[in-house]
């Protein structure tokens, strides 16, 4: 197989038709050079934390950590094993990458990757990594296995220079905000190490909390235990919980965030009384919570985190849907995150209501939904983002962060929603040299959109500017309340 | 934000390619000016009973009796009191509009409304409320914060002259056929004085019995001593019941009525024997009947209401999948229809499936499937109308009565259905002015998807004038019996 | 209504935007001529069995047989016995046509059919049986009523030419391998005529299990007492079963076998433990078998086929999701396959886990799911295919094998699972003369959908090529295991 993606174009993403193309480029060329609003993604803050941080070897960069290339190689019979993903006994360190000089292995993984790399056309990996070769590192012939070796030694010695160490590239990348995702226990070592150096790149945390109140996950009992040494006592209630949550919120909002983020499987939300909160969180003490209670106390701390969200304002994200470790056998062998979550079907309107008819006309609330399962789109989260004040969708996630999925979430969404109550786009990425490639997807999607309902008299090309500014910067910023630049 | 709608464009809503655009245009233009055969809406018949009746202010007209309209301003934040949608207590009174020419309020609600009218910018309402403006009224510049009052004015005005009064737009718009949706013990006061006026319009009525069949609404007692009170004796048993709702049947078939409509939550079907529905009916006039008994009536009063358009002829509807008045908040301040209703998955298959055992391959029935839910629609009601002669398929309902939803409705439904398996278009309205946007919207929709199967080959040219017609006029007769003009 | 399917253009299908359509045309010239690779179907194989076989009437070639034809009818009021499809207690025999010169009232059946003919425009069927007539039968005008009886005869004459007998179509139609579909007990009696012919044809059985795995179908018991005698012993416990299955197997493969087929409800899929297995079934044999004993006894022998496929290497495909019979009167008169099954929801997820984490990583398994609920495709099977290295996609299935469903399926398959954990196309289809009209639409459909991704950069001109050929070729022959050309 010798296909290739196609080198980068100019009008790349954009529709064929030439009335169509024209508008979207002028729209495009109007928000290209915006600077990024990161408001969710994954990016580890340690990368940022030390002005001397570097990405390791090409294979530390692009593959090893990265569920989206591996996975799809997994899928077509190579071995983890052998694109050096990390057994869960021996897992790799970022801050410690290997010599690059002579990593062990490396080359190897990335002839693997080459040799594979047909897999990824069409794929939004495929336009990452391309946009990646290409516009930060500078490479634009396609990867392919014949010149592996050789991008191998151009990417090597790039990384090795100081204007590819990270926080060069977040300066180059004009990320404006970058938000990272953080256990809620998290002391927030290397965000208050980005501060104390100096440097003005603005790196903020995010309220996670799922691993706390997920009491059938397993670990929950020493996340507990993190959380109690995190406040200096320890947690033996549901009410000790909550306030144990209300003052990690709080720091983490001295610390810069202005958001919380959930993973559920369910959007099952139902308040429970102080007695039957209590008796099931004694039960999950004693490790006795059965999967029902587990359902339960998830749906009830979901609306007191709601709560507390209309208290000290932190926006609210609820992603919905993912079943994690799909795969025994790899989950097993690799632990989590390695391309083997698959998404189930998702159920909003009966699910989210007691939460909705506590807070969802309060608009001291914004609460951002996220669902991998798209039937939803039209059907419950566009008219509930329509209705309610507090409701806003966030950006086709994960599997659906494509050209396609974002063409169907505007097909789907944004007539009845209406483009003000989405909420922008996120990243989403642990792969942090990917972030401007995945932001120019968004924008060029975006101006395609528009240009669309240009072409076909819905909106005149003032106003579809301006809507595509907001879709690029206004809409995350007023979602996540990150403020004006 | 300054985006403003475009003004109407003689070519808007068909695709940019210029060979499609050109044929959607002959398409279009051969059924522009078709009479408008409206089978299924919600028109207040009060307007068209006196010929000197008025829409009142412009807040009248286009806001306050919008849900469309309202529940966009208020997912945004902006109180539905600030609108003037009124409370439960103080419902406004159609045929009483206030003062024209010093509203109390009505001009700031028009200021409030017009400062958001970005909202709706790509919104099936905004181009309906721009048809409406520019083709209905003659105002041509988008409506804008800046130029609300002036709008106003001119709205004003021409509101007071003869010529936009309910009757002179009847006959503007060539609306051949009204059909309005109306309780099953409704007397048709104003059916009959419109018949009374001597007036040419034809408006017939539709037999909507849901708060009858419903036995776990709040209010059903009150609807069944109305039903007595229409049949002159009280309803004492289920079979008594369906005696009466076969009596209504026949008065509604006198004034005009060709059809019936049912919304139901589940397409959930099933016969009780007459020892259950009775014992049912019975725990329902004790106030005892649980939820389960509520679906179980429902699913089983569904196949008596499907017996009875066997023996009558008249056409039953089928509206699946909104869950009512989801905002608790609202429902208890406002009441119901305020925007606040939020759609379910729905399941067709196996839940129609003893209705269509029953009536399914019988020609006397006609069986019109409307879904809020498009994932039904190539699993489910395609096959389902492609196979059983009893069943024809709705157009896109609700909010998925769209420019998109319509294009999603063709792509998923057509190639299995076929064309002839359709009902063509409801405009399903409660706001007489939209009536001639709304079906032009489907007629240029339905123009560019022909067009779009002609430059592709799957139909010629004079064929696709033929389905354009159909879709236009032919379909909708048929399915509703409305006869030829 | 006069509305005629198109004649057959040299570009029909593909997006009239010139740029992608010249790209289109020339990735289809590249293909259109490749041989035909059938792995997925249900032709007779005693058509081709005896060299003098033919195809009977007109209307026992085109319409009696195809329950994609008279379903349509039906929907529309033509009742079965009209068109001709035969009472259960008198089936036609395929064999054994009626005697083409007087057919008893077959020409009245294809003036009926005509006269409908409109009803199939912008559907699949109308697209193959458009192409057969004048690609295989070389009559280019569009047929109607009026031409109907001329059509008739011309057909007639031309299906009694030795050139149209079934073997010569086969040759003409560039068939390298066809794959039938046959119940386990079958004896492949045609297969074995075929083989002894010494006819270079090359057919092939594919070993379907269903009716021996559902032991709630009606006949269960018949069929396990032909699987008794097709082995010579009387199977009389669940372990027997499974033994004889595995011998049934190893016969199918030596009659060329590469595949078997699974049709169910749900993918629900669960060990039993053996005791379990057995009690089950001996309630089966008993005949007091409930419906929850069959939906677990499936579950069980789905992973049990699994791991035989583990052993002997034959794919395993699961075709999931049509509730089979659906109209009961039809079923009653006609029996089953007659254009009265009808999709429904379909999860994959976790029904599929247990299966997947025995065998879901071996890559000695190739396991080929198809679904009629498309809302699994983005959701659910994309992201597993993604990942396991056992799971390959099938092709859109039955209503949607059409352009708007390939469409689709490309849309929501692709960025996600990637073209290489697809299985290329199955025409799936009984009626053997439209095998080169199935194949055609899919090449056009992938030469337009891969044009598209040119013209918009995501993939180079001899990048797409080669995708074309994969699409057209060589995914089917992995998946399926049928080697190369």
């Amino acid at each position: 197989m010798h296909a290739r993606q196609s080198p980068l174009s100019a009008d790349r993403f954009f529709a064929p038709d030439p009335a169509q193309r024209r508008v979207a480029r002028e729209l495009y060329d109007g928000i290209a050079d915006l600077p990024i609003v990161s408001p969710h993604g994954h990016v580890d803050p340690r990368l940022l934390a030390d002005e001397n941080a570097t990405f390791g070897t090409p294979a530390d960069l692009l593959i090893i950590p990265d569920h989206y290339v591996f996975r799809m190689l997994h899928s077509q019979g190579v071995p983890l094993e052998v694109i050096g993903v990390p057994r869960r006994e021996g897992p790799a360190d970022l801050a410690e990458p290997a010599d690059p000089a002579d990593p062990v292995g490396h080359r190897q993984i990335w002839q693997v990757f080459a040799d594979h790399f047909h897999l990824f056309l069409g794929t939004p990996t495929g336009i990452w990594l391309a946009h990646e070769l290409q516009d930060v590192f500078g490479i634009p012939e396609p990867l392919t296995g014949a010149n592996a070796q050789a991008i191998y030694d151009e990417l090597s010695d790039k990384l090795a220079r100081p204007e590819f160490r990270p926080r060069a590239l977040f300066e180059r990348f004009n990320i404006e905000i970058l938000c990272t995702t953080d256990d809620a226990s998290d002391p927030l070592t290397w965000h208050q190490a980005i501060r104390a150096s100096g440097w003005a790149g603005d790196v903020r945390p995010t309220f996670r909390p799922d691993a706390l109140v997920n009491i059938g996950a397993p670990g929950w009992r020493s996340h507990l235990d993190a959380l109690g040494r995190a406040c200096g006592r320890e947690i033996t209630s549901c009410a000790a919980l909550v306030t144990a949550l209300e003052e990690r919120r709080a720091f983490f909002k001295r610390m810069g965030a202005t958001a919380t983020d959930h993973g559920v499987e369910s959007a099952y939300t139902a308040p429970l009384d102080a007695a039957e909160a209590e008796a099931i969180f004694a039960r999950a003490l004693r490790g006795e919570a059965t999967a029902d209670d587990a359902r339960r106390f998830t749906g009830h701390l979901l609306i007191e985190e709601a709560r507390l969200s209309v208290e000290d304002g932190l926006t609210m994200q609820l992603h919905v849907g993912a079943f994690r470790n799909h795969d025994r056998s790899v989950f097993e062998r690799f632990g989590a995150d390695k391309g083997a979550d698959i998404p189930v079907a998702t159920e909003f309107t009966r699910n989210l209501r007691p939460l909705l008819e506590r807070f969802g006309d309060d608009a001291r609330l914004t609460l951002i939904l996220f669902t991998l399962d798209e039937s939803s789109y039209a059907r419950e989260l566009a008219p509930l983002a329509g209705h309610y004040p507090a409701v806003r969708l966030g950006p086709p996630w994960w599997f659906n962060d494509s050209l396609n999925g974002m063409a169907r979430y505007f097909d789907q969404v944004m007539e009845t929603a209406g483009l003000w109550n989405t909420a922008g786009f996120n990243d989403d990425t642990r792969a942090f040299v990917s972030i401007p490639a995945r932001h120019d997807v968004w924008r060029r999607a975006s101006a395609n959109w528009l240009a669309g309902l240009v072409v076909r008299g819905l909106v005149d090309e003032p106003g579809a500017v301006e809507m595509a500014h907001e879709m690029a910067d206004g809409l995350a910023r007023r979602a996540y309340r990150l403020g004006k630049a």
